[in-house]
């Protein structure tokens, strides 16, 4: 029976500030650190073990995995990282925290991006501090300038299908460490979530999701540790 | 210009102890850790980047490398881990100290060891507490009982031309993080050191050795940073 494990990162510094992150590059804070290496710890209690790992090219879900799999005495595991699997690009929100989104867009419309499946929230300014296009771990790639959800799903999903599936059909056990909603892409297709319902899953941060999974890969079950 | 960055491993606990260590899987001291991380600081410093990077699949040397790439902001970098860049296998010799190691085989017989290019060391005693002939990460892999140095530079210098060498030709910038003996064979290959001179080249814990190398991957010029 093939094993996925899906676990988001730890505590970032701008979760703890209630900021939206998308693909900026933030580190974890030490509750964060501590998360990933208990998750780590109780994966490990729970006889849970691995043959391959993925992530993002992002260093919060990078940092959690290692930590992870170093409290695991797993750190030899080969380790994938690859953009599909990084966080929704949050385009012009990145940066700003409740408040500041309230404040410069207005309560209506910050609901409408919060219940929307598919509308993307504004793009990324030109020359904003934010822009990652040029950044050197994304050449080659066209960085959004903001993703829906749906938009996230779309280059999550080619990936976990080329790369993954694969794996898990060859019977390898298989850690994904991500983000909120590149993990809620994978859940919605997994465990065969509607649109409506995906935007309503909330993913607690450092808490390893644990699926049994069919032959093929549909879900049995999935609890979290 | 081909870049190549060796790198040791920060100080281990049984550096620290002073026993022979081998394959066996010992973490890094906190100044270890701490070699670790400055590494990465003082490569950042000098303006080094990379594309690629390579360690063992030793915890040891694959912490040191996670340590120096978060140091550097580069934790997105692909990694690629093999044991055939491990540490020398130390045989009956691992987890002995100095004193236990002259008190067993004599003074002489260590120094015979010591200023041998060929001679391995006893092998593993078979149900040895270090056997480590049925961890999983060595599965498919003819773990061996003992290393010579020369045995230990036969394992490394074919993984390095088939897998780093053609990097490193196509203009990458390459990381090796690994072990005083696996480091000494690329260093005899590079250079083009004697048998016998390799035996006293001392390559400290945590310290970068920088080579610019010809496009034929002859070195030009080796430093520690």
């Amino acid at each position: 029976m093939p094993t996925l494990v899906l676990l988001r990162h730890g505590q970032s510094q701008w979760n703890l500030e209630n900021r939206f992150t998308g693909w900026w590059d933030v580190g974890l804070t030490e509750k964060g650190v501590a998360e990933a290496t208990d998750a780590g710890r109780r994966m490990a209690a729970a006889g849970l073990d691995f043959d391959a790992a993925f992530t993002s090219v992002q260093s919060r879900a990078i940092k959690t995995l290692n930590l992870a799999l170093e409290a695991m005495d797993r750190l030899w595991l080969p380790v994938t990282k690859n953009w599909q699997l990084n966080e929704r690009h949050y385009g012009g929100l990145t940066g700003l925290n409740k408040a500041e989104t309230a404040a410069k867009h207005g309560e209506d419309q910050v609901l409408i991006w919060r219940r929307s499946f598919d509308v993307p929230p504004p793009p990324l300014e030109p020359g904003s501090a934010f822009d990652l296009s040029t950044d050197r771990r994304y050449a080659g790639i066209a960085v959004p300038a903001a993703e829906s959800l749906k938009d996230t799903i779309a280059r999550v999903l080619p990936y976990f299908e080329a790369e993954i599936a694969p794996q898990l059909r060859d019977g390898k056990r298989v850690i994904i460490a991500a983000h909120g909603n590149s993990l809620r892409a994978l859940v919605k297709h997994l465990s065969n979530v509607s649109d409506a319902d995906i935007l309503h899953e909330e993913i607690p941060t450092g808490q390893p999701m644990v699926y049994d999974l069919n032959d093929d890969l549909t879900a049995i079950s999935r609890r979290y540790l």
